[in-house]
């Protein structure tokens, strides 16, 4: 179950013709009563900006919005004012089809940059796409399945919360698709969010924020910022239940926190399908001194190209770590700091400590690593997730035809 | 001809031991006649600083150093007091064995983190070392080959300068080792530069300072800045010419012009023999409101994995450099970006434009690949060398042993 989990909004997917291959590469999500929902969003902070990130600002200004049309195959980025004209039109051919106003319909795109868009497969493919619109989990895995590019599995998650103390539950799910390009700062490649919870607009907005905050942009597999990042949540009421505002107390953050949990669940999905990983990894940075320091000081460690490559093979080589935690910028005392791989402390005070070599060189056969270094400079701590290099990343990205 | 090339200077390198392989990994370049030189160096900016990095800053705290031992096979690095130690113990032993002052040696090391120096074949191997010292060229390159790693090929580049309108000449030679963690920010890998020029403390650093700006600094392969940097330079006025100040005027400036061809030379001989490189690449970057700005942009560019996939597919995939910019930190209108490879423009204007497509296909072929980016908004203009992203780069950092 994804976006379809919520009660209140349907979802379809199919094969227009973008993508030369025949997959599936058109969606759309929307509510079931074509009434605007409230909505907010994360977009990329890449200076340059697709069309259908520009196009969305502008059409999120009142903060609601019935569906939105998405396609893979194609980003639609660096395409200039055709590019925008372009997503505008696929805005208006949905609105159209739906019987709402263009301004009321979202749009992303993700695929190779600096490439005019076919419209003519979209022309024809929107009006099925609105045809094939369905609750349920099939319809949503469909939609799912067409924002994909080089990812190999769907990315779907749902999280419920309490919304009465009868017991009342909310449901908030998900979908994603982000193999490359994957270090997003502010949103990720795609995501799209719905909820039934009656959520206020601000409230819905900084929920978003703070759920991305600790979701999507704690992952950095290759240090590129993409220029369609955007992460999406519309929010119907359809289940009923209390109005949620920032003034709802703990209906507040039992909701920031289940939006929370989706997000990083898509965010973990999106670091275990990257392109080429045959490693899953946490790096968690703690006793920085402030949570800012720390999250700096995990980036570097996450992105960074050797780590990576030690990563990938199985070797808790930790003076890659310190080296990028020195370059790093924050705050340290290089013989202060404590490093270990799966619970196994290997630096201490900066320098090879006696530990279990063979238990160290078993847990690094796993896919999942762990890495955890300690400043020891205060309580700031932070956890990103990235992957191992791989030479088969360099082979999905050496050539875009 | 390196770092014997200046009058007054010579060098020596063997294999102590301290490779398992057998290979040469000690060498030393002092002057002729054991009097200190003028020196000057740039250390990395990497807060974890090994041990001999630490040592030679203290010795350079006068300006004045008659030599340098150096060892590739082992950072020193994280290695904590005992690695201060250690790197103290080997100036020690140089000194005393060429009868000099310890404050006067400095000392570089290079190779793995975190593992204890192996100080007996060093305690055996400097008396050797100092032993072998001889002037000329096969000098140089015993001292070049011992602090290789990595490298496949030596490093050396040399230039002379006219002193006097008689038609007197000075001479800067330089040697170097750099194959990955090439980031430098501040220095390098390892270099030595000698020269036989007069010149004054103040002179001495601050044109190593300029060249270094201009070269190293402008050198990103990996985005990985190493614990052990370093670039020295020792200046004996053994062939004679007046004393060169800041105040020299021309002097000066002819002075660090052929320092900075030395470095130049050097640091793109580093990147030719990266790590697994196959292309290597001129990134420029033009039209930037300051020449700190274009070097952000520049960076940003050079350092990024999916263009040095690209690099390495041989596919002009102008949308990554785009959006590299565009996530750079930099002003730039997206919509006003020119970008050429090999000379001919494959974007203008921020879209892709009309252009030979077989004629730059076949230009991606070559080796060497220059990528144009022209932000059109102000004079500031850089130019950074890098390299492909090769699945050998990933073979050779994925285990150390």
């Amino acid at each position: 179950m994804s976006v379809t989990a919520a009660k209140g909004f349907v979802a379809s997917g199919l094969a227009s013709g973008i993508k030369p291959s025949g997959k599936p590469d058109l969606a759309l999500v929307a509510t079931a009563d074509r009434r605007p929902a409230v909505a907010a969003a994360g977009f990329t902070t890449n200076l340059v900006q697709a069309g259908p990130v520009r196009i969305s600002k502008q059409h999120l200004v009142d903060g609601a919005a019935v569906g939105v049309v998405l396609n893979s195959g194609n980003a639609n980025a660096a395409t200039g004012p055709q590019g925008r004209a372009d997503a505008l039109r696929m805005c208006e051919l949905a609105a159209q089809e739906l019987g709402v106003a263009t301004s009321d319909m979202l749009v992303c795109s993700t695929g190779l940059i600096g490439i005019p868009m076919p419209m003519d497969p979209i022309e024809a493919g929107i009006p099925a796409l609105v045809g094939a619109l369905a609750p349920g989990p099939d319809a949503g895995s469909a939609a799912n399945d067409a924002i994909l590019t080089t990812d190999t599995v769907r990315k779907q998650a749902v999280a419920t919360f309490e919304t009465t103390s009868a017991g009342d539950r909310a449901t908030i799910g998900g979908m994603a698709k982000g193999a490359a390009m994957l270090s997003p700062a502010m949103a990720t490649m795609l995501a799209v969010l719905t909820t039934d919870a009656h959520v206020e607009r601000i409230a819905l907005q900084q929920a978003l924020t703070s759920a991305v905050s600790a979701s999507f942009d704690q992952l950095d597999v290759d240090g590129s910022r993409s220029t369609n990042d955007t992460v999406l949540v519309l929010a119907n009421g359809a289940g009923g239940g209390p109005a949620i505002s920032l003034d709802s107390g703990d209906l507040y953050f039992r909701f920031a926190a289940a939006m929370a949990d989706v997000c990083r669940d898509l965010a973990e999905m999106m670091a275990r399908d990257a392109e080429g990983a045959t490693k899953f990894a946490r790096i968690v940075v703690r006793g920085a001194r402030s949570m800012a320091e720390a999250r700096v000081a995990a980036r570097a460690v996450s992105r960074s190209q050797l780590v990576q490559c030690s990563l990938h093979g199985g070797d808790p080589y930790w003076g890659r770590v310190l080296s990028e935690l020195g370059a790093s910028g924050v705050h340290l005392d290089p013989e202060a700091v404590d490093i270990a791989y799966n619970g196994i402390t290997v630096c201490r005070d900066g320098i090879g400590c006696d530990h279990d070599e063979a238990a160290v060189a078993v847990s690094m056969q796993a896919r999942d690593i762990e890495v955890v270094s300690d400043l020891h400079q205060g309580h700031g701590e932070a956890t990103f997730l990235t992957t191992d290099l791989s030479p088969a990343y360099i082979d999905e990205n050496m050539r875009t035809s």
